[in-house]
C-alpha cells in the first residue's frame, strides 16, 4: 500500500514554517514572507516549489551561505527602472521588495522594470505577480537558476529551467496567470519517475553523453531539454539576459547550485516588469475587455479529452480553492522532513489529518 | 524539373516594391518603410513575410480597406507609455512610429511601452527591434493576428499565431534576436506541404472537426496547434492581451482576415517594450557581459546533428549576410505575381538573374 498523504491547514502551515525560519535566525518579517511564498506554491498545487524546499532553505541559512538579515537596497534608480541588490538574502524577500518597487514606479510612469542581483531561489514566479492584481496592473517576471538544461543545439546543462510568468487581472474572473518553466517538463517529474523506477519519454532530457534517454537516472545526470527546441531555448536565454546579464547577477553556468554547492552564494537574478493599465485605458474598460476575452475563449468547442478550455492559471486557481477549504496534502517524505526540522528547532508540528478537512 | 528561382539585388527590390506601393497611392515615405520591412524579411530568409505579401498589401490599399495616407497619432501619453492610433495605415508605418516613440520615451525613463491599435499586418516582428540595436537598447514586441490557431483545450481557430520577438545587442557579436510564432510551425509550411501533396506531422494542426490530421488541406481548413500545448497557447494569449485587449484594438476572433475579408479594416494591434540598458549598467559593461554569455554558450558540446550552437537570430543573420552578397532568391510564383503587379503599375521589373550574384 502506498503511504498516504496528510492534510494540513494552510494558515497553520504558514505559521509553523515561519517559526522554523525564525529559529534558524531569519528575521521575523522575512520569515513571514518566505513562508507565505512557499505555502502559496503548495496551495496552487506546485508542490515542487512549496514546503518541500524548507530543509534546503534552512540548511543554507544555518550555514550562513544565505544572509539572515540582508539589507535590500536600491542601487540605481531612474524614473521607470530600479536595480536592487538583494544582499544575498532569501529570494522571496528580495523578490517582494522588487515587485513592490516596480509597482510604485509604474504608478508614475505607466511601466517600470526592476532587476535584482545577489539573490537566491525565489520559489514560484507567479507568487510575485499575484501581489499586484488587486490593482489594475499587469506583471511579468523571469528569473535565472542553476544550470540544468541544454541550449538548443548543445547537450551540456547551461541554462536553468528559467521560468517566464505573466499575469493580468480579468475582471470578475480569476486572474490569468501564465507561469511556465522553459524545459519540456519540470525536473521534479524526472525525479519522481526515478523514485518509481519508471521510464520517461525520450524528448524530456539527454544523458551525460548527449543521447536521448528514457532512463530517469541518466537524465538527471545529464541535461533537461527546452520545450519546442529553439523556442524554449530562446526564452530561457532571454530570461537570463534580463535576470542575469542586465541585473549584474551571475548568469548561465556561473550560478551556484541550490543543493550541491554549500560553500558560496548563488547570486541568482530576477527581473520584474509592471504595467499600470490606467496608462492605456480606464481600469473598468480593461476589466470588461478581459471578461469578453475570457468568455469568447471558454465558449469555443472543446478538444478531445478536454471538458473545458482552461485559461493559464485556472488549474492552479481551482487547486488553490480546494486546498484553502480542504487543507494542503503533504507527502510522507515532506511530513518526515518537516518533523525532523520541528524536532531540531524544538517546535511542535502543526495538526495533520488523514482526510481532507471539509470546511 | 523543378522551376528554378531567380535572384534579385536587395536594393533594387526595395526600390521596385516601394515604387509599386506609390503607384497604388501610398505616400512615398510610407512606401519606403513598407518595402524595407518586406525585403528585410526576405533577407533574413523569412520569405513567408517578405515580398510574397506585396499583392495582398497592394490589393487592400487599392480597395481602400487600408488607409493610404494615415495620420499616426499618439492618443494618450504618460512618462513611459504611449498609446498610438495607427489610423488604419500599413502595419510597418505604425510599427516603426511606435518603436521610435518607445525608444525616445525609454531614454527618459529606462523602460517604455507603446501599444498600437487600428493597424494592419506588420510583417516580421524582429524588423522593429533591429532598428533599436545600434544604441544600447533591448526590445520586445508582440502582435495579434487573424484567428488561425486553437487555444490549448479547444479546436476552433481563436488566436493568431501571435509572435513574440525579443532582441538584445551582444557587443561584437550579431544581436541576439528571438522571433517566434506561438504555433508549432508556421502556417506557410502547411501550405507548402499542400502544394507538394505531402503529409504533415500529426502534432501540427487539427482538422475542422478537431481531430489530429496529417492532411495539409484538412489542416488548413481547421486550426493550427500552439507549440508545447498550454505554454504556446498561454504566450499567444498574452500577446493578444498586450497587443489587443490593452491597446484597444480588436482581439482574438474579432480581427479581420488579411486575405478573405476584403470589406473591413483589420484593426490589428501591436505592443512594443524598449529598455535602455544604461538605466541598469554602462553600455560597454553590458556588451562585455553579453559577449561572455555568447562565448560560454557557443563553446558547449554540440548535440547530435548540430555543428554549432546557434543563438536566436543567428541563422537569420547568416542568411542575411549571404543574401546581401548573392541577392534574394524569389520563387517562380513570387516572380510571376510581382511581374503582374509591375505590368499593372506600368513599372519595369528589377533585373533578375538565374544564378546567385557573387559580389
Amino acid at each position: 500500500m502506498k503511504p498516504s498523504v496528510r492534510y494540513v491547514d494552510h494558515r497553520q502551515l504558514v505559521r509553523f514554517v515561519a517559526d522554523l525560519f525564525v529559529r534558524s535566525g531569519l528575521i521575523p518579517a522575512h520569515a513571514d514572507r518566505v513562508s507565505d511564498c512557499l505555502v502559496s506554491a503548495n496551495l496552487r498545487g506546485v508542490d515542487s516549489h512549496g514546503v518541500a524546499r524548507v530543509p534546503i532553505y534552512l540548511l543554507r541559512l544555518r550555514k550562513g551561505i544565505v544572509n539572515r538579515a540582508p539589507e535590500i537596497r536600491v542601487e540605481k534608480r531612474s524614473a521607470g527602472v530600479s536595480l536592487v541588490d538583494g544582499d544575498n538574502g532569501m529570494g522571496p524577500v528580495a523578490g517582494l521588495a522588487a515587485v513592490e518597487e516596480a509597482a510604485a514606479l509604474s504608478d508614475q510612469t505607466g511601466i517600470a522594470a526592476v532587476a535584482v542581483r545577489n539573490s537566491n531561489h525565489y520559489g514560484i514566479a507567479a507568487y510575485y505577480l499575484l501581489q499586484l492584481l488587486s490593482e489594475a496592473r499587469i506583471g511579468m517576471t523571469v528569473t535565472n537558476a542553476p544550470a540544468t538544461m541544454a541550449p538548443f543545439g548543445g547537450f551540456q546543462a547551461f541554462f536553468g529551467t528559467n521560468p517566464w510568468a505573466i499575469a493580468a487581472p480579468a475582471g470578475r474572473y480569476p486572474p490569468v496567470v501564465l507561469d511556465m518553466a522553459t524545459s519540456v517538463v519540470a525536473r521534479g517529474k524526472i525525479s519522481l519517475a526515478e523514485q518509481h523506477g519508471e521510464p520517461i519519454p525520450q524528448d524530456w532530457a539527454l544523458d551525460p553523453e548527449g543521447r536521448s534517454t528514457t532512463h530517469a537516472t541518466a537524465a538527471l545526470a545529464g541535461a533537461m531539454l527546452p520545450f519546442a527546441g529553439p523556442k524554449g531555448s530562446g526564452l530561457a536565454l532571454f530570461a537570463d539576459v534580463f535576470a542575469g546579464v542586465l541585473s549584474g547577477a551571475a548568469f548561465a553556468p556561473h550560478i551556484g547550485d541550490l543543493y550541491r554547492n554549500l560553500q558560496s552564494a548563488q547570486n541568482v537574478g530576477h527581473f520584474f516588469v509592471v504595467i499600470n493599465v490606467e496608462a492605456f485605458m480606464p481600469a473598468p474598460l480593461f476589466a470588461e475587455r478581459m471578461e469578453q476575452f475570457v468568455e469568447a475563449m471558454k465558449s469555443g468547442s472543446k478538444a478531445e479529452g478536454h471538458d473545458a478550455i482552461l485559461l493559464p492559471g485556472e488549474p492552479e486557481h481551482l487547486t488553490s480553492q480546494e486546498r484553502l477549504r480542504e487543507g494542503i496534502p503533504l507527502t510522507p517524505a515532506v511530513v518526515e522532513s518537516l518533523a525532523l526540522e520541528a524536532q531540531h528547532a524544538e517546535l511542535e508540528m502543526p495538526p495533520l489529518s488523514e482526510q481532507p478537512v471539509r470546511q
